[in-house]
């Protein structure tokens, strides 16, 4: 019977756009997001199912500190797409939404017109669990979307932490929303974000032409000496095929979008054309499916019954300069043998 | 017969200073880098009888890109504190050394006059395994010589890469070097290196005074900026209580050396009167165990034969679309279990 249902579940997300498919979609989602052991296995079957008619959208990732403007953005550029013919799916990574109850997209009011629009699907953050849970039922809830023929999926996340690093992982593209604020480029090299960045937008350009002129200049700057060295893990672009480019835009009043389009379609292009995008989905699979594992063992260990035991004394051994750190970390992996 | 001459090693660093305390250090820490599994057991032995002695010195981590003039540096300083009756060992943390055959410390001659000083102990960089097995084997070689009486250790790393984060994590105080150049401030901060620095010495700082200055306001205001939001696992001061320095230098001539160690001792003493330094090298610890517990588990899943046999099939799975990375994941760690 199970099986059953979830072929109903399968027909309605490979099936015509409507009613019927959001249903498929968003039951599809709260299976994945399940947390239960048995739909775990069915979520895996799902998944591997959907997985092939996957992948032929493109994978936007966006960030910015709170108060950058973030809503707004993805509401303007989802109506520009979906007024051109895009199916546009917007997902979100936060980590701390089950902490605040929902910080980011947990209210579809704040994207209201989109939210109403056939043509876009909007789905909160999943809410609970570490970083890496909620990003891996993102990056999964994606393929559901992509399956369902969403040819322009939007990844949310917020501009602080590590959350960052997880969303360029999955996605084709990163794009950085920064305020025309000295300083706030700063920050955003110093947590590692800039360097991520495919494409550096100032948002809320029209409330201080000056400060955004200036903006502009200094990311740009920085930019170019960043661009050496990119994390490899995590680089979209090469040096050689593209230097991340750095836009003005005022999502409010809808101006800049369409160069901001522009700039996507043709990094869109370049990657294509290089090879690129496919290596690069390649090594952010292999990547991903190893991170998935380190979790997974260290989960594994923190719960083996003799590591549970010994685990309390010996931290405290460790700590009162009883044994060494390395030695303690010796023993307890025996254990656990 | 091992215990036996275990003994003597043990006798030997707990010993007199002097030839012979040199060569059971020596020795010692040749056991504690050697892979071969008989070693193992002998090692943790060893350091563990060694633990209750070790501690009581000041850990000094010290990092900067070549050409900053790391080994003048650390020579200068080295002498500098002898000939104030302190014992000084220099350790290194470069994981590169095994390919590039040695690149830091590995050439003793390199600090000439520091190296055939009897007060002083240098020891080259492990030159094998990951960073983290390096990195671990610099960690118990510091307890050896902390149990040898060695007051001051000195852990030297190359700035480049992720070895800055380990040395700060073995270090009670974290220097980093810097050149007199406007944009090596911007490196620093992007690889995260300068927010671990507890104090920034510009050496070279006679070549262009002007530059020199400049430097110092940079790195100042950096420093300001990045100063509210440390890394807690690497952070080794509580902004209350210490706001890094940016000092000027120039260690080819000696110039501001003593102006740096009163900063280095005003640091020590407001780390011990506020039991920071004792909850930090606790925290770092714990750490430690936990990121050698992570590589262990990594290792035996890799070594696992089920998980040997099915890994390449499975990565082909997923790079080939038939198989998602998360489902994966969970495959391979149910091959393991």
């Amino acid at each position: 019977m199970a099986a059953a249902s979830d072929q109903t579940l399968i027909d309605g997300v490979l099936g015509p756009a409507g009613p019927v498919q959001r249903r498929a979609i968003a039951k599809t989602i709260t299976l994945l997001e399940s947390t239960r052991e048995e739909h775990r296995a069915r979520a895996d079957e799902l998944i591997n199912t959907l997985l092939p008619h996957s992948g032929r959208s493109l994978r936007l990732g966006i960030s910015g500190v709170p108060g950058v403007g973030k809503s707004t953005f993805i509401e303007s550029l989802g109506l520009f797409l979906v007024e051109r013919g895009h199916r546009v799916a917007v997902l979100a990574v936060d980590p701390s939404s089950s902490v605040s109850g929902g910080s980011i997209l947990g209210d579809k009011t704040r994207m209201e017109r989109l939210s109403v629009d056939e043509r876009a699907y909007i789905r909160p953050s999943p809410a609970s669990g570490t970083l890496g849970g909620v990003a891996e039922k993102t990056r999964e809830s994606m393929l559901v979307a992509e399956a369902a023929g969403y040819d322009v999926v939007i990844v949310e996340t917020v501009g602080v932490g590590q959350s960052e690093i997880a969303v360029a992982g999955m996605t084709d593209m990163f794009v950085l929303l920064q305020l025309p604020n000295a300083g706030d480029d700063l920050q955003a090299i110093k947590k590692g974000v800039m360097e991520l960045a495919d494409l550096v937008v100032i948002n809320k350009a029209d409330l201080d032409e000056a400060a955004a002129t200036r903006a502009r200049a200094q990311i740009t700057s920085a930019l170019r000496l960043l661009g050496q060295h990119g994390n490899p893990m995590t680089a979209h672009h090469d040096a050689q095929l593209w230097h991340p480019q750095v836009l003005q835009l005022s999502a409010l009043k809808g101006v800049g979008l369409a160069e901001f389009w522009v700039a996507v379609e043709r990094f869109r292009e370049l990657q294509t054309q290089s090879g690129r995008l496919a290596s690069r989905r390649h090594q952010q699979d292999q990547a991903w499916m190893w991170e998935r594992i380190e979790a997974g063992l260290k989960a594994r260990f923190r719960g083996h019954p003799a590591v549970r035991e010994a685990l309390s004394a010996t931290s405290a051994d460790v700590r009162a300069g009883r044994l060494a750190a390395s030695v303690a970390a010796r023993r307890l992996l025996d254990l656990a043998d």
